[in-house]
């Protein structure tokens, strides 16, 4: 064996072990979510920073970073898109970046975030905005002085939006979303012209809880998600997280009176799921074996739940069963359901929204993070300026914070630079869609027969099982052969709401 | 500020940090008893065995070493039963005990426990000990191995017991289980040739589980176990565990034609789990706010679980509400209820066994477990040595392996040296609860009314603030004016089980 092959191997033993840690600090969260006794809050956060703290001192040791510079010009380092490569490339990347922090920015970041999670569910339960403020002052500040400490060109946002979607910058990102919201508003206008009017209070009769559950793992199951290696569980806020190579954990939320918020979040999430679970095992821990980015992460969980999930062609496989499950569904035809799970209007609840003025949801808090970041707002009139963007983009305003500013989790845990990824991924899943349609034939007739194999391992080797071995950008035209754009997204809203609508 | 007061609060420092990932590694294990996937043991073995590397190399960090040699003379040690006394001296006796273990054999005992509790919950399911059987021989050696290490002076399996009781030698430990054998044995044949028999069918009759959970959970609360601070899930095995000083967690199961198994287990966690919630939280992670020894731990679940919860007064003030939960029981007089709770009769599982014959169970492994590690018997040979002397102590032979050697998931675990303490709890609890009869008067009454604040309080302010100060049998000699004796639970037995059987 030759002495850079040791020398990687070591790498690779070192980051995974980190890999061990990162793993626990996940389920420390998920359990902070799901299960955490209520007075135990306090301690779970040093547990959460102490765990971030050893964490951030392995990933910036020095032992770290003399293994890096030694491969980083070696052969193993010459091609990034071979295991090597990307591993060696993109734990480069992220040593430069992480060794930027300092460990006591790092522990107070998470110290800060465990407990403004805490202070966010108080506080969104009490509609007082006034008791998360401070927390979220002291967020905004770290963040800032995170963003400092890393360095930026353009502006701090680019510093923070760089680890959730590395390599993207602020001004493309606001471009391409400045283009879909251009083809997207008179999209929604023409649908409130629209004299048709789908019946969406079918879906807020009575679901019982049991039979919505019941019927969410079916179809999650069904489209791939495997519960030998996963679980569903109950959160506030539904998310998807990582426990370990076979170990990958969503949750969801039940409404006894609406159907389409448990189902289609269990889809959503499920689809992160197949992701994480068709990522290369064998990697676990390493760029190879990580996600991309997050916007290819949105890409697949919207893929499943709006390309696939409200299609007609799945409710013609699913929809018998549902009427079976389900009383109060016996009496509405195949036809209304799926109208009313296309319905569009404006809303004030973002994972509520449908699938087009979701997008408006996301440029409203993507525009107000930039603005919270570069020092355009403060904090203290973030939900004047909430309610004002909604108002112009919406038409709307929301009569209490609960069902506005106060209704995410994301700046209550840092995670700010993250909103714009959820528009990205609707744009990918919808380039991806057609990319897979293009070589594996149509799609719906497959799903129609229940069938959804095909597109699964389709996406498990064209998108999952790269892992980091390209950058989002590089993936999405190495796949369909075009760059990010947001055309195919509105190509397909029109093409599943003319008729809906009949524009 | 001293020069010793600083290294004083440096030393607790470094312990409480310890103990941050001390009290994550049990909340792995937790979510590895309770919600793990099927598929992810593998690397769940391996996030343990990392942080017991890591929890190993810090208990044995010359950093450490250098404080306790430090303070070892000071004045704050001068008092083993003050706060800094007792954290001195018990983390003193600690360091030296855990600097013999090398790392190596550290994480492969935690890697053979790990891979042998999944090994053992498939080898019970499957009724066999041939599939368990590699796994426990690496235990067994292993824990040889650590005995050797530590070192003793009459036996090896004194190495084990001082992890669990510390202080505690085979010998005497030995003399004591003895004495109470002699005296059990004819009580149980007397109970034997009795003629009356408890109509011990009504407690198989149907008890739909959601019911079972209401009433244990109301039972729990009752007696003191805060579920702001707690939860309460299923597992196969019942546990107790702690994952911060507001987080404690027990778990039960439920069989829905059977009431006992779950309720009085419920009882028995929730007693442990009394006693961790009433260590002094301000001094979580330090050994003056631990628990005193495994023996005193069990005397809390089993005071609750057997001299409280099996006492006809508890019954006098819950039976009206079970009567009214549970249609079965409602054609049956409380003295009925009363007699088939406190039924005596040899049976196969030790968890399911009645308070008297239980000790049996717990005397045959430990006998068991002195033959493994002392050399005298060989895995290969241990159901056969099983069955023979559940033969001979309790006149029945196991039919499979399920209901004998493999039931118990302690071994499995590398928790040998673990189950004399089970019966150590036993006679502890009978002191204990006379001492504090005779303090605070005749505790019946007050469980007729309800009341059950007294004796807990009795127990946070006597057995649960003072830590690690004494030693198992120093407290119980400071607490109750005797040494420890089975005659106190020879006596509550025989007062109990005479009008039930007319002996």
């Amino acid at each position: 064996m030759s002495n850079t092959t040791e020398l990687y191997d070591q790498l690779c033993d070192h980051v995974s072990k980190t890999a061990l840690l990162t793993s626990t600090s996940a389920l420390l969260e998920w359990d902070q979510h799901t299960k955490l006794p209520a007075a135990a809050g306090a301690y779970r956060s040093e547990q959460l920073t102490f765990l971030a703290g050893e964490i951030h001192r392995r990933s910036t040791s020095s032992e770290l970073g003399d293994l890096i510079g030694q491969l980083a010009q070696s052969d193993l380092a010459s091609d990034p898109t071979s295991v090597s490569g990307c591993v060696i490339s993109r734990l480069e990347k992220k040593f430069k970046r992480t060794s930027k922090l300092p460990v006591r920015l790092v522990e107070e970041l998470t110290r800060a975030c465990s407990t403004g999670q805490q202070v966010w569910v108080a506080a969104r339960k009490e509609n007082d905005f006034s008791e998360f403020r401070p927390a979220l002052e002291t967020i905004v500040r770290l963040k800032r002085e995170q963003a400092d400490a890393i360095g930026y060109d353009d502006c701090a946002y680019d510093a923070l939006l760089d680890e959730f979607e590395p390599g993207a910058k602020t001004k493309e990102v606001a471009d391409v979303l400045e283009g879909l919201r251009v083809d997207l508003v008179p999209l929604v206008e023409a649908i409130g012209a629209s004299s048709i009017e789908p019946p969406v209070d079918i879906l807020h009769r009575s679901f019982p809880v049991a039979d919505q559950e019941a019927f969410g793992r079916r179809a999650s199951a069904q489209i791939g998600f495997d519960y030998q290696r996963g679980r569903l569980d109950v959160t506030h806020h539904p998310f998807c997280t990582e426990i370990g190579p076979d170990d990958c954990r969503i949750t969801t939320r039940y409404d006894d009176q609406f159907f389409s918020g448990s189902f289609f979040g269990t889809l959503h999430e499920a689809g992160h799921g197949i992701y994480e679970q068709g990522l290369a095992s064998e990697y676990y821990g390493l760029p190879a074996g990580q996600y991309c980015s997050l916007g290819i992460h949105e890409s697949q969980s919207r893929l499943w739940e709006n390309l696939v999930g409200r299609s007609k062609s799945f409710w013609q496989h699913f929809y018998p069963d549902a009427q079976q499950r389900f009383a109060s569904l016996a009496d509405v035809p195949l036809d209304d359901f799926y109208a009313a799970i296309n319905h569009v209007a404006p809303s004030l609840i973002r994972v509520e929204a449908d699938e087009a003025t979701y997008n408006l949801h996301i440029i409203i808090r993507f525009q107000l993070e930039q603005a919270l970041i570069n020092g355009d707002l403060a904090v203290a009139d973030l939900p004047e300026a909430w309610n004002a963007k909604y108002q112009d983009s919406l038409g709307i305003t929301p009569p209490t914070d609960a069902d506005g500013v106060l209704q995410d989790v994301h700046w209550s845990a840092g995670l700010i630079g993250y909103f714009p990824t959820y528009s990205l991924g609707n744009l990918y899943a919808s380039q991806f869609y057609d990319a897979a349609a293009a070589e594996l034939g149509d799609l719906e007739p497959m799903f129609a027969a229940g069938d959804f194999g095909p597109l699964k391992e389709w996406l498990n080797t064209n998108i999952h099982a790269p892992g980091q071995r390209w950058s989002s950008t590089e993936l999405g035209e190495k796949v369909t052969g075009e760059a990010l754009s947001h055309e195919r997204l509105i190509k397909h809203l029109k093409e599943k709401l003319t008729p809906i609508y009949q524009l």
